[in-house]
């Protein structure tokens, strides 16, 4: 199998584009390619190509697009993960799954609950970190489109996730209520997009389910004690087979 | 919330039992608990009680079980998860994983392209360790039973899982072969009992497809190309959700 780089720039066939500092590094001194290999390319935007090395130097990687290449299918639903920031480099494991299992797109939010301020987040390199993971996980899983991770905010109940897809669905853990509702009785249509919110490693407090009851459905998984950082994975999960999605 | 110990001998009510050495430290050492104070205990079978600090040494640590307690319940399908052994210690968080989704039971197989031999396994003291990973997540999901580890088998086709439950199902990555079921097509009632078999990751070798080929359903999950380790997460809970366990 030929090695593939994400080149954002990668557009029309028959031109040539430079590989991102990352790619053309791992492109020399990793795997030693030469000009005249062939590779393959995404753009991250869907699109995915057959590609030739068509100059190498120290420091720049150039790749001639030669045609069209069937991109790996998207989910029919744009799943988007509005996950609360997670201790250490828990979410670092998170965004990697979360692009993985096929979310489109990954909204970090901090909770009355989470461990780390906004503040200290904006101060961080963690955003640029988590933006390059979710690069690598794409790379990896196949998929030609890399998911955004936004910048952090704050969530404040519903209208912090105004500019997320609707339906919003709440992940709430056993027993913190009992108005959940199971997967099995979430409507049988899927809707177009949607965004999972999911809490931190301490849950909702009792404001923010209140504050969310009418804007976010409240879903349960039953009696499962998840770790926080496979929420997101058990629960896209959950939802794409109640819609046969996988 | 009390503090929660394994004690596997636990049983009569009214009885005093013994702490395990490493629970006993964990309750003198880090919880500094003392003589009277209540904790809950479960046996790793399935019984729960609450019960009182009896006494407390530098090395043992005894329990009176004063009452039993509503244990968790379990899922109605008890789940096998025959896994191939993983790289490095990714197998360590494969069985955390399995008993937080409610697994009942973890047999490690090695495959054709397990990375690892079956003496290598046998010499070093990763099953113990797997044991030992299996009662602290039952004890921090809350579980009352701590699913059996098996000590790790050869995968040489069907007769080597023909100690494990029917109905088998195989879990196939995609491409590796076009004879796959979605979950979606799996039959609508849930059997009482089930394996889960899934390779290592460099997947399964077409002699290990065919072999199997008549012995376990070959599922599929859509065209997500998932993490080995992430993969035992994935498939529970899409079968889960399609039988509506959750």
């Amino acid at each position: 199998m030929n090695a593939r780089f994400y080149a954002p720039s990668a557009s029309v066939v028959g031109s040539e584009v430079e590989l991102p500092e990352d790619e053309a590094q791992h492109a020399g001194r990793v795997l030693r390619l030469k000009a005249g290999d062939s590779v393959s390319v995404f753009n991250g935007h869907g699109a995915e190509f057959a590609a030739t090395v068509a100059s190498m130097t120290k420091s720049r990687v150039t790749v001639r697009l030669d045609a069209r290449a069937e991109a790996k299918a998207e989910l029919a639903v744009a799943f988007t993960l509005a996950q609360a920031v997670l201790k250490g480099d828990k979410m670092d494991d998170v965004v990697r799954d979360a692009v993985m299992l096929g979310y489109a797109a990954v909204q970090p939010i901090v909770t009355a609950r989470s461990e780390v301020s906004l503040a200290a987040l904006t101060r961080s390199d963690r955003h640029e970190r988590w933006q390059r993971i979710a690069v690598s996980s794409a790379k990896q899983c196949g998929r030609a489109v890399v998911p955004a991770v936004a910048s952090p905010v704050a969530f404040e109940g519903p209208t912090s996730l105004a500019h997320l897809p609707s339906p919003q669905f709440l992940l709430v853990e056993p027993g913190a209520s009992n108005a959940t509702t199971a997967v099995s009785g979430v409507a049988p249509a899927a809707p177009a997009a949607l965004t999972l919110i999911i809490g931190p490693e301490g849950g909702w407090t009792a404001d923010e389910l209140q504050r969310c009851a009418n804007h976010a459905h409240p879903l349960g998984l039953g009696a499962l004690t998840l770790r926080a950082d496979a929420a997101a994975i058990v629960a896209a999960t959950a939802l794409m087979t109640h819609w046969k999605l996988i």
